[in-house]
C-alpha cells in the first residue's frame, strides 16, 4: 500500500478492517486526555472521514499543530463507527503533517461565513463545504454536456475568443491590443492606427461563439461550443459576469421544433445527471441554502415544457390582472416578472416562447411570413427566467442581407457569414445555454460569482 | 419517417431495402442520358454516398443546379451497389434542393486546394475531406480528455481568461481594457489611470491557468482546467498561435513520479483513443499527408517512455557526435533539433526529461536540494518536440517565496498563491498539455493553423 485512498472511495467501496493511507486538510479537530477526533477532508466528496488518535501513540505536542486547515497524511485502520454521525472511521496508525495552519490567521475557521466574505478570498472558498460542492457540481454539469453531444454525434467546435468583427451586438465589448498606450500610432487624419495593433485591426474578446459555430454546422451538420464569452457592461448585479462560460449547439437540418426538442431533451439531461451524479452535494446545499431545490429539479425532468407563441403569452399576462412594475404590450422585450408568472403562476412548468417580434431579436433569426416575427425561443425556467435563448437561423441569402442592412450592421465584418447562404445554404437552428445560469439553476444558488470559480465584475479581476 | 439519418449511421447501422432521409452537401455530380451519380457528404463521417438518379424520373432542368457545394435532400432506398468504389448506395425517389452553389464563384471545387489557400476561406475549410477529418479528431481528443479526467475523479476547473497579474511570465501579454484610447484618464503625475478601466486596474489575456489551478487542487485534490490562453509573441512560424487551448492538470499529494505517470497515461490514452475512434480519419490522413501517421501513433502507446534527468540528456547530446545548430551544455535550454535527437535517434521513444537547471524554469517549480536542479519534467515527442511541460510545484512558503523576490516577481499580484503555501500547505504538482501540439501529432499535419478552427497569428484574426 504505497498510494493514497480519496476520501470518497473510502467511503463507497472500501473494506473494513483494512489499512488506508489518507491525505486531505483538517475540518475540525477536537479530544481529550484519551482519544483525539480529527475531521479529515479531500475535496473528493462533502463528507469527512473520522480520524481517530489514541494519545498514547501521539503525543498533545505532536497534535497540537493539527488545526483547522493543516494538511495531514494519515495510516490507519477503516472500522465501524463507535460514536454517531457517520458508519466507519481510521483509527490512525502513522500521521505526517504535510502543512499546518495558524489559527491566529487563517481565514476559515470553522464557524460560517457569509457568501460575500467567501468571495473575498475565492482562494481559499473550495476549502468549504458549500463551495466543494458547487465545483464538484460545476464538474459533473460540465462533463454532462460534453457527454450529451458526444453521444448524440455533435462536434465540438473552438470558435475564436479574440475577435475581429462586432456584429451581434449582444453587448458592449472588451477591447484586446497590444499597441503602446502611452505612444498610440496614429494615422495621417489623426486616428489611431489599428493596422500596427497585433492582429492589423481592432479587436476585441467574443460576446458568442454562435456566428462561426454555424460555419462548422454548414459542414459538419451538428457542432457545439463551450467557452468563456466577455461583456463589457458595468452591470452591479447578482446575475451578470463580465467574463462567463456559453454552450452554443448549431445543427443543419433542424427546424425550430427541432430546435425545441434537443434544447429541452438537453436540459432535462443535464437536470437528471445532476440528479444522478450529485446527490450528496444537492441534499446538502437543499438544507443549506434553498429547500426547495431538489423538488424544483425534480419538477422540470418530470414536467413537458409548455410552448407558446410570443402573442399568447402577451394575451396571458394582459389578461392576467397581475400588477406588473414593467408595462406589457405587444412588442416589449419581457422582464424577468414576466417570464416568472408565466412559469410560477400561469403554466407551472417551465415554458418555451417562439415567434417574438423581430425589433428585440438578434439580425440572424428567420424571419415569419408575417413580416413581423422571427423563428425565435426563449427557454423560461422557475426562478432563473430565461435559461436558453435561440432561434432558426435566416438562411436566405437576400433576407438575411436585407436585415443586415436595415439594422446598419457592418457588413464587411460577416462576408464570411452571409458566404454560407450563398454556397449550399441549409435550414438550421441553435441556441446558447449560458452555463452559469444553469448553475444557479441546478445549484439554487442566489448570486452568480458563487457558482464560477474567480468570477470577474466591474471593478474586480482578482486571483 | 421523418427525420434524416446521417451518413455515418447509413454506412455503419443501417438496412438494405429501406428508404431514407439524406441532408448533405454534393461533393460531385456526374451522370449521362440515364443516370446521374451524387457524392454526397454531411460531415458526419469522411465517406460520401452515391446517390442514383434515374433521368426518368428527375428533369436535366432540376438536376443541373446540383452542383458541387450544393446542398439538398433526398429521400430513396438504401440498395447494394453495383459499380465499384461503395459497398451501397442510395436510388433517389425525392430530391429537393436547399440552396445552389455557384460554380463560377464557390472556391472549393473538386480540385485539390493547397492547405495556405484554404486557409484564407476558414469559414468553407470545414467543408473539405482534410478539414472534416482534422476537426472530427479535435472533437474526439476534446471528449476523451474530459473523460480521462472524469473518470479518474479530477473536476474540470474553470481558471479565469482574464487577469490581473502577470506572474508566469510566460510570454507577452494582450491587455484587455474598455479605457477610451482617444481620452484616456490620466493621474496627477501623468500615468494613465488604470483605476478608471473596467476593473480598476491593467488587466491581460491569461497566459496559462495554472497557478489558479493550484488553488483548485489545493481544495478538491485533483483538478484540470481546458480553456483558451493567449501569447502576444510577433511569431510568424508554423508552430505558434495568439490563441490557444491548453490542457492543465493539477494534483495535491502527486510528487514528480506521480506526475510522469499520468503524463504517460494520459497521453498514451488519447493516442489510443484516437485509433479506436477517429480510423477512417486517420486513414486519410495517413495516406494524403504523412504516411507514417498511424504507424507512429502505434509506436507512442506500445513503449514506455524513457525517463532521465536533464543531466544526462546533456552527457548523451555532448557525447553524440551530432552537428547540432545550437551549442549544447549544461544550463541551455534544449531546442528543438536537441530533442528530436534523443527522441528520434538515441532512444527511440518518447522521453521525459526531469530536473532542470532552476534558471531555464519557472519560479514555481519545487527546488531540489543541490541549488541547482528543480523537479521539472518536459515530455518529448517524436516529430514534435516537447508536447508536455511539468513538474512538481515548491511547496515550502519560505524557499517559493525567496525564488519570487530573487526573480523580481510582483509578490502582490500572487499573495493568494502564496496563501497556499502558508495555510495548510501539500506536496503538489501538475503539467500543461498545448491541445494543438497534440492535435499536431495526431493528426500529423505540419503547421498549428490547420488544426485549429479559426487560427490567431498576427496580423490574422479574420472569421
Amino acid at each position: 500500500m504505497t498510494k493514497r485512498t480519496k476520501i470518497v472511495d473510502l467511503l463507497t467501496k472500501s473494506e473494513i478492517n483494512k489499512d488506508y493511507i489518507l491525505e486531505g486538510w483538517v475540518r475540525t479537530h477536537r479530544g481529550n486526555k484519551n482519544v483525539h477526533f480529527i475531521a479529515l477532508n479531500d475535496g473528493s466528496i462533502i463528507h469527512n472521514i473520522q480520524i481517530v488518535v489514541d494519545t498514547q501513540l501521539f503525543s498533545e505536542d505532536f497534535l497540537k499543530p493539527i488545526t483547522t486547515g493543516a494538511c495531514i497524511k494519515v495510516i490507519g485502520t477503516l472500522v465501524p463507527s463507535q460514536g454517531t454521525g457517520q458508519k466507519v472511521e481510521i483509527i490512525a496508525k502513522e500521521i505526517e503533517i504535510y502543512g499546518t495552519c495558524d489559527p491566529e490567521t487563517y481565514p476559515l475557521q470553522k464557524k460560517g461565513h457569509s457568501l460575500e466574505f467567501l468571495r473575498s478570498i475565492a482562494h481559499l472558498r473550495p476549502r468549504t463545504n458549500t463551495f466543494g460542492a458547487i465545483f464538484r457540481i460545476r464538474h459533473h454539469m460540465a462533463f454532462a454536456i460534453h457527454n450529451y453531444f458526444n453521444s448524440k454525434g455533435f462536434s465540438y467546435l473552438h470558435t475564436p475568443i479574440i475577435t475581429g468583427s462586432d456584429c451581434e451586438g449582444a453587448g458592449q465589448m472588451f477591447r484586446v491590443t497590444t499597441l503602446d498606450l502611452y505612444n498610440l500610432p496614429k494615422t495621417e487624419d489623426g486616428k489611431i492606427d489599428s493596422n500596427e495593433d497585433f492582429f492589423g485591426k481592432e479587436t476585441s474578446l467574443t460576446v458568442s461563439g454562435q456566428l462561426e459555430g454555424e460555419l462548422g454546422a454548414m459542414a459538419l451538420s451538428e457542432i457545439y461550443t463551450f467557452g468563456p464569452t466577455f461583456r463589457a457592461e458595468n452591470s452591479n448585479t447578482p446575475r451578470h459576469l463580465a467574463e462567463f462560460w456559453m454552450i452554443e449547439p448549431e445543427m443543419a437540418f433542424y427546424d425550430l421544433n427541432d430546435n425545441m426538442d434537443l434544447a429541452e431533451d438537453f436540459i432535462k439531461y443535464l437536470v437528471r445527471y445532476a440528479l444522478d451524479h450529485c446527490k450528496d452535494d444537492l441534499l446538502f446545499l437543499n438544507e443549506m441554502y434553498d429547500k426547495e431545490l431538489i423538488e424544483r429539479l425534480q419538477f422540470v425532468i418530470e414536467n413537458p415544457f409548455e410552448r407558446l407563441p410570443y402573442t399568447k403569452a402577451i394575451d396571458i399576462l394582459l389578461q392576467s390582472g397581475e400588477k406588473f412594475e414593467f408595462p406589457v404590450y405587444w412588442g416589449c422585450d419581457l422582464q424577468s416578472e414576466h417570464e416568472r408568472y408565466l412559469v410560477e403562476k400561469h403554466f407551472k412548468r417551465p415554458v418555451i416562447l417562439i415567434d417574438y417580434p423581430k425589433e428585440i431579436k438578434a439580425f440572424y433569426m428567420k424571419q415569419n411570413d408575417d413580416g413581423k416575427t422571427v423563428r425565435a425561443m426563449d427557454v423560461l425556467f422557475p426562478k432563473i427566467g430565461e435559461i436558453i435563448g435561440g432561434s432558426q437561423r435566416e438562411e436566405n441569402y437576400d433576407k438575411l442581407l436585407n436585415r443586415i442592412k436595415e439594422l446598419n450592421l457592418p457588413e464587411k465584418d460577416v462576408w464570411w457569414y452571409l458566404e454560407t447562404r450563398k454556397f449550399g445554404t441549409a435550414p438550421h437552428s441553435g441556441f446558447g445555454l449560458g452555463f452559469e445560469r444553469l448553475m444557479l439553476f441546478v445549484t439554487g444558488m442566489a448570486n452568480i460569482r458563487d457558482v464560477i470559480p474567480f468570477p470577474r465584475t466591474p471593478k474586480n479581476a482578482d486571483f
